[in-house]
């Protein structure tokens, strides 16, 4: 199979529609996925499929929560021997100034490499909220699916990472080698903002722009087994923000102190309360901050037209998982509007807020401190240096110099890739494959590291596979393991980024963009 | 001793000082405390002070945090023993809908009755903020003193409450009875702001209503010996304000949702903080809602001479106790004046805020709920009910109608009692013959249950005693143990307590006013 680029591209006649979507030729696919070897290897999916949801569970019962400093080395160690298990000569924790990531190198002697990423820490948990032990990864029946696994990390992305692993070692135990050379690259700070990677990726970022792509696999399709696709994300500007009676000079400095001196003092709760609200209007969903949209570039022509499309094409279906905890958009927004905002906005949210006596009863204490946790989805080309500097210059502007302000993760820049990339374009083909025709939304309301991929080594990225998991962030997260005629399991699931693998091994060399 | 009211109230001459200070005649006071029983009296205390400090550190030791409810049932069942103890024929546990009161009432056979207040629960605590265990009611030095106990309640009651009955007890051992009858009404919800102490009064009320006097005995100097009365508390409002998603219909409805979802959800936390804000302007001090201010009356003309008084006689001792955690009075104001704004200003405060993640690290969520604790200190004639419309009519107003208001505790009215009361001048008598010039504080910027017995059953009301404590409703609070050149110890606060009750017993009866 040697092909053009422009072969493999097989776009549809003229219209924008097929612009946006110029899938690689199914029948093309087709030949790949078709072909003995790639049938042999999901045949023995099916045959190890308990052997591979013991492997998942087994990853999910070693915490690994961030946050709380909660068993990130042994699952910094646990990646490590999951690699040199592959077969991969070089596996390795990469110490950092935080939690250590760690690097991997499967040579497969191919033409063609991709770097993978994988986050290994999860969110923290609120036990009492669940409703089995997030750290079990029990087995069991939920919502439309007869089982599931429930457990932090299950979709975001403990899970994925080793339906990934799994799907590799099948591979293996039929071909003997990967189609592609694949460079793992780990990180366990994801949700602190991952704010050391970029030293995981230091010591091996000539190896890595010389590869061809960045391949972020995972379940990707909704509960009703719709697939979103997403082709960027958005940064994140992370702070905390603190007033506090000893800092700003006022109010009570060292301790809180009785309640009736209000009369007579000033509250660094209501300093915060004031601040915050000089910093966003709710009722206009208006940032205050002078300057704060001003890098914003509007959608270009791709992702206007990927946006339209997935508009067009899938009114009913853009915001399905979420019904049961969303009743109505701000401003009462369509779906429609919904969806654009979400893909091009940026935002002020705040993630926690704390100060004072927050027990049972009453306590009535005036508090020496309080503060906000607070992020800021960033679009392109919002920067986090600079929209940082403007809300520190709104403070000062506003009186409030006092309060302090500090970046929590290490900031994720935006990131974007072009639908017309190989990669993207594999991805696609799996779908096509898989008889589903996929939402391709221009980018992810979410944030990632993938800028230091794509804007730090001029990789294009993509993520996609099939299968569901849901909840991320929330109680009860699961994955699921027996799929239903519209969600793939974990087979389907695994199947799907071999799938991935062999038609991009498959497709001819893109030349790499300017 | 038959004295008339007038020759009791020995007035200095004309000027206004005068007035406000027409304290009982030191020769008079001296004759009765100066007396062999009195005297005898005061030496058993000074030979019992070990015995009398293990009943203090008991009764510390005993926890009785009612936010908690952690040992307020074991706690009102200390109090009835204690009253038997003393002699009391009645001594009952008060049920109520909510934790129990106590009553007991001490027969003296004598002219006049007092009505003792004690308060039995206290604050929570964060115990890992203290220096030593909350609960241990250990002995040991603390800045200016040899021997303090520290613990929750040492001062904020439990320590006073035992003060009294040792005193009471060693009354008895020397004279057999008391000088007075005493009515002793207990509260085990003051710090929820006594939301069932009605309860307990109302199978005694018309007996509480036939007494003379309410007296509420407890070690009142400051650390540099200062003595601060006060004739009268300040009311307050104390509610729990909560935005949600699902009562208001919009943002996350059941659970939190990943923070991306910012872009097109409006947030509960946002809400709350805009809600906060149009209540109260931080900047001017200035409660924003409507009425708010109207019910106040202009300090009277006792109330104002007393508040002159002090400032004139005391400038440099107004605010000696809080130095250390208060460097600057809001607007920059003179201690001259922030005495008057403490003791004649409403407030709006926030003892607590939470919602969201608040733990360490991050966690990007957009919570479905926040609320906030407020409490409003009410002067006269601002009454709980009419402010509280007020800020329902304000949130409506506003358009905020979807956040919950829940009142918190049971809400304290204000009280005053006039300082020419016969009570006011036995307490300020025992001052005198200790040596100390007390400052008169028109009334107190703190709320307690007074207002039962001053506004519902129609009692002057005086707290005094000598002996210091601080910390109240903070970590480490303490009481002193051993007194210094400036400060009584248990010793001396306990005799004083003797002294008030002697000098009141002698004193001619005053006609109630109309």
């Amino acid at each position: 199979m040697k092909l053009t680029r422009k072969e493999f591209l097989t776009l549809s006649s003229g219209a924008a529609l097929s612009r946006a979507f110029p899938f690689a030729s199914s029948s093309l696919a087709q030949d790949v996925t078709g072909s003995a070897v790639v049938q042999k290897i999901h045949k023995l999916i099916e045959t190890q499929k308990e052997q591979h949801i013991s492997r998942v569970q087994a990853d999910l019962r070693q915490p690994s929560v961030s946050s709380w400093n909660m068993g990130i080395q042994e699952m910094a160690d646990r990646m490590v021997a999951s690699f040199r298990e592959l077969g991969c000569k070089e596996a390795d924790r990469v110490e950092t100034d935080g939690f250590p990531g760690v690097f991997a190198f499967y040579d497969a002697g191919a033409p063609k490499t991709v770097v993978v990423y994988m986050m290994y820490d999860t969110q923290p948990f609120e036990k009492e909220r669940w409703s089995r032990d997030p750290l079990a990864a029990e087995r069991g029946p939920m919502g439309d699916f007869e089982d599931v696994i429930i457990a932090r990390g299950a979709v975001n992305s403990k899970g994925p990472n080793r339906f990934f692993l799994n799907a590799c070692q099948a591979i293996l135990e039929v071909d003997g080698r990967l189609p592609v050379n694949v460079l793992f690259t780990c990180d366990g700070e994801e949700e602190q903002g991952s704010p050391h990677f970029h030293q995981v990726l230091d010591p091996y970022r000539e190896r890595l722009r010389r590869a061809h792509c960045l391949l972020d696999a995972g379940p990707s399709q909704q509960r009703d087994g719709s697939v979103s696709m997403t082709l960027g994300t958005k940064g994140i500007l992370e702070f905390e923000l603190e007033a506090s009676g000893e800092r700003w000079g006022r109010g009570p400095q060292k301790m809180p102190i009785h309640s009736s001196r209000k009369a007579i003092l000033d509250s660094p709760v209501w300093r915060l309360v004031d601040a915050l609200r000089s910093m966003y209007d709710p009722s206009e969903n208006r940032i205050l901050i002078d300057g704060f949209y001003d890098d914003i570039r509007p959608p270009n022509e791709e992702e206007s037209m990927l946006m339209e499309t997935l508009i067009r094409k899938f009114p009913e279906r853009l915001f399905t998982s979420e019904k049961e905890n969303v009743h109505v958009f701000m401003k009462h927004w369509s779906p429609e509007e919904a969806a654009r905002r979400l893909t091009f906005d940026t935002t002020m949210n705040i993630d926690g807020i704390w100060g004072g006596y927050t027990g049972p009863g009453s306590a009535t204490i005036l508090p020496e401190k309080a503060a906000a946790k607070i992020d800021c989805r960033l679009v392109p080309n919002q920067e986090i240096a600079r929209q940082k500097e403007l809300v520190l210059d709104h403070l000062a502007r506003k009186g409030f110099s006092d309060l302090k302000l500090t970046l929590i993760g290490g900031g994720m820049e935006w990131s974007q890739t072009s639908v017309e990339e190989a990669i993207v374009q594999a991805v696609l083909a799996m779908y096509r494959g898989a008889g589903i025709d996929p939402m391709v939304w221009p980018r992810s309301a979410g944030s990632s590291p993938q800028y230091e991929y794509t804007r730090k080594l001029g990789l294009p990225a993509c993520g996609g596979g099939l299968g569901h998991g849901g909840r991320a962030h929330a109680d009860d997260e699961y994955i699921v393991i027996e799929g239903n005629d519209r969600v793939a399991g974990i087979v389907k699931a695994e199947q799907s980024v071999v799938d991935i693998l062999f038609t991009y091994a498959a497709y001819p060399e893109a030349p790499r963009k300017s």
